[in-house]
């Protein structure tokens, strides 16, 4: 006997009557499937016209990976989660830590209590930066494309991923890690059947490639191909994303970067504040850890002169005190320091120049990180049930597919 | 004896050492460069890596035609040369009025100024809406695209606009209204040598064509084969642009629209509140009158209760009184409304839905009005000398020209 519904930080779920697949499309600005269906190229997207959903969604800000797949799975924002960004400065610990530890979660995932309450789960999610906090207390199958060729069946619920997928592990930095997640998806439906399935891809063509090029085009297309299949066996599939994407550079494609660190070291002196970049992770050679947003610590004397001369500068869109970005953005504010600095669209904030390696930048760069990258689609393939018209956040996919479709 | 320099609404510009040529390029979000140059489509352009500037500047919100065309031709804000939009509620005359007639400008051109001074000074603009406000009091030759077939050398100081370019009239909704804008702008440098020109283009490929699409790069192309040959005659370039340009669709290419009267009647009544959309013009078929900026007007008693309900509605981004609204975009007071609606980046307002005609929207909606179209490219042929790091303005462009190049 399986429960009608569970709760979950707060919110019922009603449970799968058949099996649902969440995706995340990593980087997904809505105009990538706009313009992709315009071509022709996305023809299952297309045919959701009229007898599927879709939704201009609001993701969490900062707009970044690990806050917006932590805030889908567990239904809240990081002021309930926890995760903020994929990197922190821990006061009490005095150091620059990765946030993808599960320790610094503080909210169950909607995954793992429908497999506590039963239900047969798996998650593939491209990057293995992002399985520890989106499997944590999972009794069920979770693995990365790119670690596919270590999945053991005590640690990852599944002992042969590669010839599941029936692909070989593709490169960190690739289309592949992406389809990787689609191929294997494909099969744990045909073979496992599970009740809720979540995949979550990466963003590396995104970062690269603008909506309606041919390569945003073969991605949207390769990516249309599977959800057509998943939804032939007859899934429900709710398609969102983590945030979406902005070109980050003049005309002639050199990066709109404002070094903080060194203009704040240039203003009070080296070492009397910190700047730290949530997007920082050990994957950083297609966007060289330049984001849209960035957090600052400093001392209580400094906070108004810094917020004035930060405000002023080119390329600074919107600077907030901690209490005000907190409030704004839900997040909790132990993890995010004294000022929150949002970059102009087409702008990014670095630390010091010298700590930013640009040598891998091999197209102009585009990124993500501010309120520019907000807005994505959701996306499913049946239609609403009298959907209310309010805000939607991505973190409410599990909310449309199990409490709202028809 | 021409003057070493000359002063326009308190501002000092060098006298131009070469011919001048200024060219507001509608729409031109900076990713349409980058892409063109990225694919070989605009080598001129990319020549200009390391002999010229690039930057990226900030137009005017609101971020329509009108009011950045008149700031950059009079280089200072709305609030000191009147015009905020195509379109606004005269409240002394209790009528919606066009604001393209020159009696709303409130502050001299730089292109009368210098034409005073005696320059020779030519300005082509593609649509004829713009004519008499950039031709105000100029004495030189200015002339439309648009109505090229109908100059006179009493009225427009030219007696021949067709054969000097070397096309027919084009139609009012084509990419051709902005070529023969460049084609008599490199005839005119051929045959009279104006000492300013300013030339402003139309954005109807913007409106219908992302960048990095194939009508986007073919536009970008010529645009960049006609910029050559200016720079060939010897002229100092600056290209700029009056706005960038956004998806304004979900997902699946339906626009995201807020009606907002709709939603102020159902709240208060009819007749109570109007809604002034400043992008309003007689050319709405390729856009519907639907752009990201709105002003309301209200009751006093009702302002609050309204700017929580507006603030609270999807699509909809930022919220500001008359006072704020002002005082940060730098408009004038008297012909804004008593609330200022911004919306997200993907998303317009509408007042009424039976006010929007969409049946001309052939392709997925791009529009522009909101702070995400704030960044805009500001491009010369030379390089500067020792450019200040201040954040620049489009209408920093005859300041850029004039009195940075080397």
């Amino acid at each position: 006997m399986t429960p009608r519904s569970i709760a979950v930080n707060g919110r019922q779920y009603g449970w799968p009557s058949r099996p649902l697949v969440v995706v995340c499309v990593d980087g997904c600005e809505p105009d990538y499937v706009t313009e992709a269906i315009g071509l022709g190229r996305a023809p299952w997207l297309a045919s959701l016209r009229g007898r599927g959903t879709c939704i201009t969604a609001n993701a969490v800000v900062p707009t970044f990976t690990n806050p917006n797949n932590l805030s889908i799975v567990t239904g809240v924002p990081p002021a309930v989660h926890g995760i903020c960004g994929n990197f922190f400065w821990d006061r009490e610990a005095n150091a620059e830590v990765m946030m993808n530890d599960a320790r610094y979660l503080r909210a169950p995932t909607i995954l793992a209590a429908f497999a506590d309450a039963g239900a047969k789960v798996a998650v593939v999610t491209a990057k293995d930066k992002l399985r520890a906090l989106l499997g944590h207390r999972l009794r069920g199958i979770c693995f990365s494309s790119e670690k596919a060729d270590q999945v053991t069946q005590a640690e990852h619920g599944i002992g042969d991923a590669l010839s599941l997928a029936g692909m070989p592990v593709p490169s960190v930095y690739s289309a592949a890690l992406s389809e990787f997640v689609f191929a294997a998806g494909v099969a744990l439906l045909e073979r496992e059947r599970p009740d809720v399935m979540y995949l979550s891809t990466t963003d590396y063509v995104q970062h690269k490639h603008a909506p309606g090029t041919d390569a945003a085009n073969a991605f949207t297309s390769m990516l249309d191909g599977y959800l057509a299949r998943l939804d032939a066996l007859g899934a429900t599939v709710v398609m969102t994303a983590d945030h979406g994407m902005n070109a980050k550079t003049d005309a002639f494609g050199a990066p709109n970067i404002v070094y903080l660190q060194d203009l704040l070291d240039g203003w009070y002196g080296k070492g009397t504040t910190r700047v730290i970049l949530p997007i920082t992770d050990p994957y950083v050679v297609h966007h060289g850890a330049l984001g849209s947003f960035a957090t600052v610590y400093l001392s209580t004397e400094r906070l108004m002169d810094a917020a004035v001369r930060i405000k002023s500068l080119p390329d600074v869109g919107l600077v907030l005190t901690r209490d005000e970005a907190c409030h704004r953005f839900e997040l909790p504010p132990d993890r995010v320091g004294d000022l929150v600095v949002v970059a102009e669209r087409l702008s990014v904030i670095g630390t010091s120049r010298d700590r930013h390696d640009l040598s891998g930048l091999d197209a102009p760069l585009r990124s993500h990180g501010g309120l520019s990258e907000q807005q994505v689609p959701m996306i499913a393939n049946r239609p609403g049930a009298d959907l209310p018209y309010r805000r939607w956040r991505n973190f409410d996919a599990f909310d449309l597919a199990l409490n709202h479709l028809r």
